[in-house]
């Protein structure tokens, strides 16, 4: 089959590789639908994260699942399955406490899991699905192709950007800023809407970008960012800050930014794979602002989002801005590499 | 008056000072009944904080108050009062949000206030407490003797191991382990069972301590520290970590421990004045463990907190295992110091 490979810094190839096979009783084959790429696969894109030459990438798809192992008890081939961004087993004691993205037996896409086999990364035709079981989220029936974009939303952008709200507490009345406007920034302002703020202020200067914010539920918009961000959400909050600060970036600046924001007794949440990041642990201590956030427990949120795309509720698949065919997966990471896309979605 | 005062590492003294006056008209006048030493006032004494010479200290204690000014409203002389660690307003924006600690008129005893006018230590005969309406709580009735103990307690340290449990959101069916077994550790531990936890785990390697945290409430002590501290407790908790650990040193060690402690999606409550404390974001994403807490909003506890102290139901005085008077207030620092005493109640 074909799948995305990498090689070095903006070195994206698509590749022949050897078809998968069930390989454990517990795997599912899936058909990849839909990919994409994501915030996180531009670190070793850009050579922030150093690669080994030839590793599979993605971790976002959609697909059809097509055979499943002895084990495999809930789902059969022909079924529509939404991949969360990570496997898991769905019976540890993580995951059963709704942290299936700490999962005992988990892991991750394009790496080995833990019998030392390949697990296909998602950026490509087909993708042995481990622990299927615990990992993957159909639907009831086969959706239209208008959902597709929506549910590919959910893999990861939208579960993450659920989770930043969540981990925030955000709920009425709250005062929410996000920091950020990817994919997960614009998320994370839906999933504040849903939450039940009040007033969301999204930091964004793209335009594009701002009319999904204000679409997804933004009450205001700054777009200054720094200093000048921090007193433009200030004046907007009469002087105090806001309740919950969504950091949804992952570098220190934009860690900065969010602490800058929330107001004494506030919450940050943060998503962002962090890079340098220093909490300003003095700052917390003064203004007792806490810190909440991480890797998103993606399969825990992926039924209750589900229903609401089934449902017509929410449209997270707004992200994407561009789609191209597989073979053209370089220029899906170039063209969010140079910010002309804010997510690109990959068709094979 | 003779009030405590500062003048390098280890060099605590009781001097003469002026007579403090009500100079604005929220000022109250309190005769302190008794004082205390705390954890952080150890910090400028061992030489760590940097000090101005003379610098007047203490920020804990209980008295009667004297003189009122004209626009206090809510205070008569000859009521019992407690004072919170810090003055605050009580009417400002974070006043009303709960967070005195952020008090937009508020300051800290033995520094100026914002008419900078000196606002005296609480180590002394006699205190002017600035917007006292907003500061002090009082008792319907003055005390009896055997309330005094408890009563101080609540001041700060019982005020900071409430918060520092409330910010790991400590409930019912937690487990939760306490690092540090100073007052502020073992009152933590006190308001963890008093906030539901089912299973709380002391970690304490001194036998009167082990003691008063078993009467607060722990239902286990792991002595070891470090590494072997960290085994302790995951054995203690079938290898998974505790859903909320509290740090209540504020040194990175402790920290470190209470990361390690924490299993994932936990919280790390954190009271302790950080000295030299990095948070683990990268642990923090991962493990999704969250971090909160500061400088207790002691004001907003107090009177739910004095309540209970006058029914009876707690006994946070417990922690002092000392007792001198005003005039060997050397040997009260010196005697936690070197950790002869867990708290050291100063009587003027």
């Amino acid at each position: 089959m074909r799948a995305t490979t990498i090689h070095g810094p903006f070195d994206i190839r698509l590749s022949d590789v050897p078809d998968p096979e069930v390989l454990r009783p517990t795997d599912a084959l899936v058909r990849v639908q839909a990919a994409c790429v994501c915030g996180s696969d531009l670190w070793p894109y850009r050579g922030i994260n150093e690669v080994r030459p030839g590793t599979r990438i993605g971790h976002e798809f959609v697909g059809i699942v097509e055979q499943v192992g002895a084990e495999v008890t809930t789902l059969a081939p022909g079924q529509f399955v939404i991949a969360p961004f990570s496997y898991s087993d769905g019976t540890c004691v993580h995951c059963r406490a709704g942290m299936p993205s700490s999962c005992e037996h988990g892991g991750f896409y394009g790496a080995r899991d833990e019998h030392g086999l390949l697990v296909d990364g998602g950026q490509g035709e087909w993708v042995r699905v481990p622990l299927a079981d615990g990992t993957l989220v159909a639907t009831p029936q086969l959706p239209g192709d208008d959902l597709l974009a929506d549910l590919l939303a959910l893999s990861d952008v939208m579960a993450t950007g659920w989770h930043c709200a969540r981990a925030a507490r955000v709920g009425p009345s709250d005062t929410v800023a996000v920091v950020g406007d990817g994919a997960v920034g614009l998320c994370a302002v839906l999933a504040a809407r849903l939450q039940g703020a009040t007033t969301i202020i999204a930091m964004s200067r793209h335009e594009p970008r701002q009319t999904i914010a204000t679409e997804f539920g933004a009450t205001q918009i700054v777009a200054e960012r720094g200093a000048a961000g921090v007193a433009a959400v200030r004046e907007l909050t009469d002087g105090v800050g806001v309740t919950a600060a969504l950091e949804c970036v992952g570098t220190n600046e934009s860690m900065t930014t969010a602490f800058d924001l929330a107001r004494p007794g506030g919450r940050v949440g943060f998503v962002g794979v962090p890079h340098g990041v220093q909490s300003p642990v003095e700052t917390m201590f003064r203004k007792n602002v806490a810190l909440a956030g991480g890797m998103a427990p993606a399969r825990a949120y992926l039924p209750a989002l589900r229903d609401r795309v089934l449902a017509g509720e929410i449209h997270p698949g707004r992200v994407f801005d561009l789609t191209v065919p597989l073979v053209d997966v370089p220029e899906a990471y170039a063209a969010m590499h140079e910010r002309r896309a804010i997510k690109t979605m990959v068709l094979p």
